[in-house]
């Protein structure tokens, strides 16, 4: 089922339709969807997207409906501009994990909602709330076609080194996958990953420069080393495959991102993280394909061992703790979810939906001596090398 | 009973002391307390003493030790300097809300921590968990001698317009007391108040420049127009003794500042927010006592009211979302917690005690049509004038 609006919302329904979620439709069915930010933590890259005019030139009105046109024509190749293949390609994962994702709840249901931007381009963000082994999971696409104002191509070039030059604003193209897993075990921990690429424009509508940014990290409220282990192995097989100083550097990359700094400690046991991969665009998005492919082998082993073992509700009230240090992390230090909210328009919810369901914070808490809460933390407050970085 | 550190910590006990309190000081014997960034929420002015350095002239070493000697000596009176004043106003009025606030939760106990700064100053920060009332109530006073670097003196003179010269650092002074109670029931208002004093010193150690700020506002879940009456005439016959337009003024900006600009709308039913108020010390003195005397007054009648309505889950539950908004607005707005945390060494556990036990985050949550939740969303949509304002 779907509902159309005379807004920018296309459809909003859920997997397998259910009364449950016709009647959350209905009951949202005049919900203006705003121009998505593209979904939050670490989506730094895409962010700029935001800041894009509405103002379209001639190259971007051709490079919107050249690709407009070509969709319709049938599969996409590899011969296609990279735009429609990095499209093609979240669009596919996006389906896959959604798919895995709630047969491993087995209860709960995304619901799907999408979104067009009149300027070219849409989005696709799908949420599953308080199932049977999540509490809630969010996986959401944005594909942007838009004009980045001068301003903030000068930034680009201050801030990132872009060599863009621009006498007034440059056509770009944005595209991005960004998932955030919540499970209800204190067991079993929560995951987070984006990928997405992005591309700034010649007056023809070809790549002037383009770049790939992204990542995948573990946030566990209890240790099992040998979860650790099996996420970042899964992670450097990827890598070892493009080039042999990838995974050191982004895992290091993706412990320093990640680091709370107020609170001295790492928001989770790390991953990868990088940005502003663009030497070698084929390579480059041959390696996002193996990492983005890798999601669901590097997590969904570690929730089946983990999403029915018993836990005591003092195991629940530390999880909670936890999540309130992911909230901490995401609202008050990560690029992405700042830039998203500073930004008039911007679609809160989906940049929002990276936030746990519920969250928790005790005035000086601190965990007993030796105890699994104190092995936590003291693998936080000094990020480990969980196996070899070489 | 009192524990002492080799650190800075001077005293963590609680109020009437228990062996639940005891067991809690005993495991947290050896929890390093900072120099405390000066409580959150609106405590824009005191912020600046973060940036304090250590070193002392002999201004300042001379200032801090008249104050203790004069400490030392018996009751401060009308005729000491006025940090001395504010310090003991607020050392009082910090020990009459928590006495009163422990009195009408008849179950939770507040656990107090003292602190001491090696540079002058100390600090005092009372918080009270998961009583039969509150979920969490803090109450914090921090006074402060330090030395203002220049480029802080150059940001107040260019953000505040201050009339400060400086060559280098400047002595300054600064009190204040924050606090934020979160109540269980969901009738039942979360409050905020915060006022403070700041003084820019001359060689002498007599005050070259000084203000005050502050304010105190209410956040319900549930609307009680009878409530927001009450709590606004309590603020307003306070203000009116003093000027006519302060509390049109005051109000007004409150609403300014605790607007949720992400979320277009506001944290809670509003108050008064002030700054920058220095021309008249003697008068604003009398003035900040008059409205830290009625947050009791403003408060209490309120939680007696509200303390034990019958409420169901799906309002705790709501209630749970507004707090959610409480965090967005604390996490990603409120200049003082923002400056607090990206402050190193500033004391974290104290900046944060104004954060809610527990929050919830919902994908897409929208209050039923006509609902008693539409009905406050419209009042923080619009903010409304609940006595007018003249």
């Amino acid at each position: 089922m779907a509902v159309s609006t005379p807004a920018r919302l296309t459809s909003v329904h859920s997997f397998h339709s259910t009364s449950r979620a016709a009647t959350l439709i209905a009951s949202r069915r005049n919900q203006q969807v705003f121009f998505a930010a593209l979904a939050a933590t670490g989506a730094v890259g895409l962010s700029y997207s935001i800041l894009s005019t509405d103002k379209m030139t001639m190259a971007h009105c051709d490079a919107v409906s050249d690709d407009k046109k070509r969709k319709s024509q049938g599969p996409i190749t590899d011969r296609d501009p990279m735009r429609l293949r990095m499209e093609a390609f979240i669009k596919d994962l996006q389906n896959r994990i959604v798919t895995e994702i709630q047969q491993l709840d087995g209860r709960g249901e995304f619901v799907r909602t999408a979104w067009e931007r009149k300027e070219g381009g849409e989005g696709i963000t799908c949420v599953l709330s308080d199932g049977k082994v999540f509490e809630k999971a969010g996986v959401g696409i944005s594909i942007v076609y838009g004009q980045l104002p001068k301003a903030a191509v000068e930034q680009m070039r201050h801030d990132r080194g872009k060599n863009i030059e621009a006498d007034g604003p440059v056509p770009f193209f944005a595209a991005g996958i960004s998932l955030v897993m919540h499970p209800h075990n204190p067991n079993a921990p929560t995951v987070h990953m984006n990928y997405r690429y992005f591309e700034i424009e010649n007056p023809d509508g070809s790549p002037k420069l383009s770049w790939f940014g992204g990542g995948a990290d573990l946030t566990p409220s209890y240790l099992f080393e040998e979860d650790a282990v099996h996420f970042h192995q899964t992670l450097k097989d990827g890598c070892d495959k493009f080039d042999p100083s990838y995974y050191k550097d982004f895992k290091q990359w993706c412990d320093k991102y990640f680091f709370i700094k107020h609170r001295g400690e790492a928001r989770g046991i790390g991953g990868i993280f990088f940005d502003d991969l663009g030497d070698k665009p084929e390579e480059t998005f041959a390696f996002i394909k193996e990492m983005g492919n890798r999601f669901l082998t590097s997590y969904v082993p570690i929730m089946e061992k983990r999403k029915s073992m018993r836990y005591t509700d003092d195991m629940k009230e530390w999880q909670q703790l936890r999540r309130g240090r992911y909230v901490e992390f995401n609202l008050v230090q990560d690029r992405g979810t700042k830039f998203g909210l500073s930004t008039p328009g911007a679609r809160i919810e989906a940049i929002l939906m990276t936030l746990p369901l519920t969250a928790r914070w005790e005035y000086m808490h601190e965990p007993a001596l030796k105890s699994r809460e104190a092995e936590l933390m003291d693998v936080l407050k000094t990020p480990k090398d969980w196996i070899p970085l070489v």
